[in-house]
């Protein structure tokens, strides 16, 4: 049986303006913002009015190709540029997608710039921005179809985080995969981590499930490890910011624990994420400089405080889960099933990567 | 340097009427309930405005001296006393301390119900409750002494839950430890887990360490594993709901899973309980009921929804560390270093218990 699910589309592009879902409001509800200058871009992504590696990238490159044209109409020097390029790039510090996508339209500008007419440019840029968000769908859809097959006719998989539509430009990474392999007519069971502090499981990846009738029960953070130890869980699959040369994987805070308990009760433990994760240049996890974001999200809920004023909250986004770890890694071009410096070399060039 | 410590009380008694803080307000208010009835009591320990295992025996205790005195001020016949018990028996099900408390409690009723006068034994029973509420203190500061000797001089201990004043009687369990290494002038820096879903670290554990002014970081449940894997957590020590014959621990969920991440990078993972905390009629901790609370304790934080409504939560309150996990128990007689079920009956036989 072939299910037919909901298409989830995060973003949207409209007369040269980017329209967001304002992922703060999820899941009580389902707010559009208009992003129509680069610093609004720039603010969404900090605040994380919108998140995901991916959709972060493809964010990104709009917001550039926005930037430019802000500059072109306001009749300011393209040399400002490199401003929208800087100011673009300090908004997170972990995803690489962001600066490989930011690479990737600076290099098109730079090729550009003297060729064409400040017309040409901007729709251009535009253009190159939404082949990296078309990319990347299709690199989800890819993702899926290979990770499906390695999840059982009848599973129940725990994900951590957000992975989803509202991570990339609309399938989603590990939750593609999920959303695959339910397409497919496979009997899944979702268990969803909430993702503290930022709740992304809760809020965002539950509200996704629900939108598509995904069978799913939302779980604390802390849950997993009895879960698991009760022969609950047979695969568990997360998404990635950053995977570096040797296969370590910068992902959510959390994410390293689930490895953890995966190593130890012998279950597979699955990366998905697009060819665009990967940074070469970066030898390996301990390199990778670790965002500490602000510990208002850990001592405030919403509203409510949760814990004294006076205590101090250390609030690390994201963790390394070293490549040993790892079971293997889904990309749109296919499956690294061993997961060293070597392999991965060796799989990213045969495929001309 | 031997430092001087506030000292926290959770409860007070009052001409045959407990005062309890209101744990469902902290860190926020401290608001003191007036609990008259067994009702009030039983509705309080089920409602968690009381929590932590050693404290549910203690106030399941006077609650039963509340419910006889009840009884007799009504004129009802002592028979009913059965339907006290019950009551309050039936409000948690998996700390053991609650059933050795009102199984102390009941023994004691039925020697006296016929040996003294009805004003007689109502004073006996409110005796025998302080008596259990005063050991409890003991042990607690015996458990620290004992176990402030495994923390090091300058040591980063990492708590789960809580196990302080508001969980005991008074000085605790786990955190007690921490508070006696500290009192001795021990350089500690305690990183408290917050503990979802009813966030007992973020909200009790830090408004404790507030007050004495002891050093600690907040951090989510799910950064543990990172900050073990970077070195940064030199011992873990936590409390304990109910440890079975061959030394298995119920206790508050996600220990299980600090446990085994304790393994897999070698620091020690210790248990501090009372020795009423040992259930030795349960063989292993397979056979422990596992409370499963009302999933809004997920989806709601305070007022905040969460989730969406269409989500199911699964939320199991414990989880059980096995034996071979566990570094050793902490107990107001001494430590269990050799955690199997003929260590554990030699160390409480040649202790009289």
């Amino acid at each position: 049986m072939v299910r037919k699910i909901k298409d989830i589309r995060p973003i949207e592009l409209k007369d040269y303006k980017l329209y967001v879902i304002n992922q703060l409001k999820l899941p009580l509800e389902e707010q559009w913002l208009e992003l129509s200058t680069y610093g609004d871009v720039a603010k969404a992504i900090k605040d994380m009015i919108i998140r995901g590696a991916p959709l972060i990238g493809i964010v990104g490159a709009y917001g550039f190709a926005i930037g430019i044209k802000q500059l072109i109409d306001e009749g300011k020097p393209l040399d400002e540029a490199e401003k929208v390029l800087e100011t673009l790039k300090n908004t997170r510090p972990t995803a690489v997608n962001l600066f490989w996508a930011l690479d990737r339209m600076w290099k098109k500008f730079e090729k550009w710039k003297n060729e064409k007419s400040p017309d040409e440019l901007i729709k251009a840029l535009f253009k190159e921005a939404n082949r990296i968000d078309l990319e990347d769908y299709h690199a989800n859809k890819s993702i899926g179809g290979y990770g499906q097959v390695l999840i059982p006719e009848k599973a129940n998989v725990l994900t951590h985080c957000n992975t989803g539509a509202l991570a990339t430009s609309g399938w989603g990474t590990a939750l593609g995969v999920i959303r695959s392999a339910y397409e497919d007519g496979k009997d899944i069971t979702v268990y969803v981590d909430e993702t503290r502090p930022y709740l992304q499981g809760a809020r965002l990846t539950a509200w996704e499930l629900v939108q598509e009738g995904i069978p799913h029960y939302l779980i604390t953070d802390n849950s997993a490890g009895f879960l698991i130890s009760k022969g609950l869980i047979d695969v568990i699959i997360v998404g990635a910011d950053r995977i570096t040369a040797n296969g370590d994987v910068a992902n959510k805070i959390g994410t390293f624990t689930l490895s953890v308990l995966a190593k130890e009760f012998n279950i597979p433990f699955y990366v998905a994420a697009p060819t665009t994760t990967f940074d070469l240049n970066t030898e390996s996890g301990k390199d990778i400089p670790i965002e500490v974001r602000n510990e208002k999200e850990i001592k405030e809920c919403g509203s409510c405080k949760i814990a004294p004023e006076e205590t101090k909250a250390l609030n690390y986004s994201f963790d390394i889960t070293p490549a040993e770890n790892i079971s293997g890694i889904i990309t749109e071009k296919g499956i690294i099933n061993e997961i060293n410096k070597e392999s991965i070399m060796k799989f990213l060039k045969y495929r001309g990567i």
